[in-house]
């Protein structure tokens, strides 16, 4: 690789001629002397560079530089009990400089700038240092929670995102000429991995971009989000998919928690997930009797939850159970999409998965009997001609399956507690945001 | 999860009463008796029905099933040493029927029917036992690429696929409409990997879809691709990223080859890959010599290869390395991108990496120098203002950084000498498709 010294490992070179590599995060030209202070995305080191006659050419070069340029510098590595940063400092014999910056039109270290102005300088917004850490802390929780499906034998599907004109959700989809056809975005892998199952996959999960044309300016929506996507064969009970997910995302935050957990709670000031409460599941109306009779709220819709009511279900959950989650299953199919199965009362084998008051899971029983499903079809309304080949998955032996579809951002929103979406992406979609890059 | 018993793990449950789930893959109805065989992706056994009146309601129960429905089946597992079949059988008490197929439109277990038509009933293709094993293989080898990267410490980038309007290939992308300004797919992360480098990330990789809209109907081209990408920061030498990528895919075979060596060689008739071969480096210079002197063959263009000069390269490597890839380096800036850097002969710091006579990666040193990118810019006749985001990342301070994409899908077929891309994708995207789901 680069072979680069990192420097949260400069403890092991002290006294030792080293090269190191970074941005120029600080310029102090004194009357005698000048400090450098260098930093890569694990730490800083000072350099200091005496102004002397031996020093001329390094005391030049430290003229020109600017904060944010790049340098390799190469010199001995002192002890320096004096220097506040980690005690050393670096006497350079050579500074290469490998970039010069212009001035930053963004000053990424000041704290109240606000989140639009961050985000239009997105490439130097991600220069703070909490960006890196949050980025860090994405990679290892979602690694985890891969491991636990390829450990539990999934297969990881690559779904096309490129689809025929899905019929899921109309106009909701971005459009697409796909050589002269009519395709969408794909709004999920919902229809694949389902044809997977019925393709005797058994067990397959997809972490990957979906695609959501609504015009929502939540801090909780985004065009394009990052899900992770779960379906399993031979399910034929909605709690069995609940302890999958309950399993799945315990042995995600216990890995982060434990190689992570300082990180969170001191830089990102949040308090852990607690992984011992079991997550506590009730109905959709046994929701709605809790937030009638304990908080005294009635919301609008009575077929589903607005965003207050499942803010109080996490305190609920949080009050009665110590979880940060709660279950709430059994959703009437007025408000659930056409392929999840339905009880004898009407209402759907499904959950969502609240964490923290934000919903951050849908997961169902699918209905996998043609009749019946081009009934659902019908019953919502849909052209059945517009499903057509997703139909035909369902009319050559289907075993019973069910899964859930996790919104990854959100997770790691409610984990971090930031306080809106943007921040969680590498560079933020949404319909109010001009497309720069 | 589903608490299924898997048909490779029969043989702990000899003599008990146990319940099977699976795919009809046979119906015998004898005079006598009835057997079904019973499959999931792991295996099959055979359920042996007697016919007398205690099994009346089961002997009707098979009676109205056809091949591919879907059973549950309980009863209790016999050793039968007379059974062909593992030497064990399943003698029902109880057969749930869970779906009913109609008939096949496809005999996916038919070796003779064309890719197209095979294709076309892609839910039933994925039926065969090959296909399962070759999803395996790839669910296993990509995550062994991602455990490389993620224990060298690399952040998983996650970049959007809805891009402003790219000036890289012009014709060649997906157009699409972002809430009313124009953007496209994206062809590769490489902006956005690059962003990261110039916002300190250090080092990134991402595992995503990439697009596209090629009007190529080759046996490796698809309009949907899943690439790995890698970008390094403080990497000067061209030499330094082959290093990384070469021990990057020795890790993946290594694992490939010892967990699934055997299914690679005897269920795809495919030789394993040589992990002990140094990959061999040649310039390309070096390497039309050896094209024109040792096969006596010069191709029509002078910047580039054509297939049969590729073919011909991978030929040399394995006669003379005994390696299965070769890395060619340097190519003529006017077949390569305008962000390659360029050494002071005017060819690219870059490489193409070919395995088995077909490449798979493009890898390169970028210009992070703003001036000498905008000449490059203007080199190749772009105008700057189409890539105006693009060139602000190298105002600002970046460091020296190269990388690399590797195509997935020409890695799998290559590997399992599959000798079109089609068929190592779970749905293929190419323009001569008709797109069903």
């Amino acid at each position: 690789m680069n072979n680069k010294i990192y420097m949260n490992e400069l403890n092991k070179y002290k006294d030792k001629k080293i090269t190191v590599s970074g941005f120029v995060d600080n310029i102090k030209d004194l009357k005698y002397v000048q400090f450098l202070i260098l930093r890569d995305h694990t730490g800083k080191v000072q350099v200091t560079i005496e102004k002397n006659d031996n020093n001329k050419e390094l005391n030049e070069t430290v003229k020109t530089l600017s904060l944010d340029s790049t340098v390799n510098i190469e010199g001995v590595l002192n002890e320096a009990p004096n220097v506040k940063l980690n005690g050393m400092e670096i006497i350079p014999t050579k500074i290469n400089v490998t970039s010069i910056a212009e001035e930053l039109p963004l000053n990424y270290k000041e704290k109240n700038i606000s989140r639009s102005v961050r985000h239009d300088y997105r490439n130097l917004d991600l220069r703070s240092e909490k960006n890196y850490k949050l980025f860090q802390i994405e990679t290892y929780f979602e690694n985890a929670l891969r491991q636990y499906c390829i450990k539990n034998d999934f297969i990881e599907l690559h779904s096309p995102k490129i689809t025929a004109k899905a019929a899921e959700s109309g106009s909701e989809v971005f459009k697409i000429d796909f050589f002269g056809q009519e395709a969408a975005l794909a709004q999920s892998p919902q229809f694949y991995k389902q044809m997977a199952m019925a393709s005797g996959f058994d067990k397959v999960f997809e972490i990957g971009p979906a695609f959501r044309a609504e015009k929502s300016n939540t801090s909780y929506h985004a065009s394009e989000i990052n899900m992770c996507d779960v379906e399993i064969s031979w399910i034929e009970n909605i709690s069995k998919i609940e302890d999958f997910e309950e399993e799945f995302l315990k042995y995600g935050f216990e890995k982060l928690n434990s190689k992570y957990g300082n990180m969170i709670k001191n830089d990102f000031n949040s308090k852990l997930v607690n992984i011992d409460a079991t997550i506590p599941r009730i109905t959709f109306f046994e929701a709605k009797q809790i937030l009638k009779n304990r908080y005294n709220y009635v919301g609008e819709r009575k077929t589903d939850f607005d965003r207050k009511e499942e803010l109080l279900l996490g305190k609920y959950a949080l009050e009665c159970f110590k979880s940060d989650f709660i279950f709430i299953e059994g959703f009437p199919f007025e408000s659930r999409a056409f392929y999840q199965q339905v009880d004898e009362n009407g209402n759907t084998k499904s959950y969502d998965l609240l964490y923290r008051g934000l919903e951050i899971t849908t997961g169902a029983l699918r209905e996998h009997n043609y009749d019946k499903l081009l009934n659902q079809v019908l019953e919502k309304g849909i052209n059945p001609d517009e499903l057509k080949a997703y139909l035909e998955l369902f009319k050559y032996g289907c075993p019973p399956h069910g899964g859930y579809g996790l919104g990854l951002s959100r997770v790691l929103m409610k984990t971090l507690e930031i306080d809106n979406i943007m921040d969680t992406n590498f560079i933020y979609r949404g319909p109010s945001r001009k497309l720069k890059l």
